[in-house]
């Protein structure tokens, strides 16, 4: 969609600092992080949110592909955010406004709860910030290598 | 595994309001609500987070159906919260304690946000009562059909 930041970071139009991306999936870091590395996986399709996608015999098999690496990619991210951070890792996804949902395209938040962080994790946009741009690429280049060897088939 | 309270409702050892089920997957009203229908959904496979869940060439064939089931159901499980709840959902896996883990087999919880709530919505284990074991099962029944009607083939 032309007003969709989600479908412009997908695009390329906006930068972001990635750390996947395929054919049919880009994950990124977030912009305004409750931990650090806490990123985002990003269907390229634009669907509103979790309840808009085509399911069941409604679902082409491309949307059915789509669907299946978000998750994978989701399962992959939490992994590589253990390995990087060390500890534990949340996944939130927030399907309409009473959800919390603020951008209207589809997206999976992968939180990494490394030792030491609040008991119970709390979830609060902005909460982290990197000390500068280059902090912020290196952990993004740490997650892309860790997800990228999780992805290999 | 013998002491897994969750491996225990997966076989029916332990009662539950169930609102799925499968041969690998098994979804059931959360004990201790954040809010009315929040349920979570479990694979039968005993595996301790999503971490540890077998990815890419790792992966058996019957592990890989098996979690795919899992994320399914979960987006059945959104959709059928907004048809029956209204509102919107949240999803929330919780991988190691630091995230907030408490039973170690692997759960994704579906979290009603029916128009009226917290803003932002809380994360808040027991936040929600229901007023009677009948109106539990009326709850769980409700969903039942709902995700029913979207896991079919």
């Amino acid at each position: 969609m032309d007003d969709c930041i989600f479908c412009k970071i997908a695009s390329g139009a906006i930068p972001s600092a990635k750390v996947y991306e395929s054919g049919r999936v880009v994950a990124f870091l977030d912009a305004n992080p409750m931990s650090e590395g806490h990123f985002l996986v990003v269907p390229k399709t634009h669907w509103r949110d979790l309840a808009a996608v085509p399911a069941g015999a409604a679902a082409a098999a491309d949307d059915a592909a789509t669907i299946a690496e978000v998750w994978q990619v989701v399962a992959a991210g939490v992994a590589a955010a253990v390995e990087v951070f060390g500890g534990g890792a949340n996944v939130l996804q927030c399907t309409g406004e009473e959800a919390g949902q603020t951008v209207p395209h589809l997206h999976v938040h992968v939180i990494p709860r490394p030792k030491g962080g609040e008991t119970p994790p709390q979830f609060s946009s902005g909460a982290f910030r990197y000390a500068s741009d280059e902090a912020r690429a290196a952990t993004a280049a740490k997650l892309d290598a860790a997800i990228a060897k999780r992805m290999q088939p």
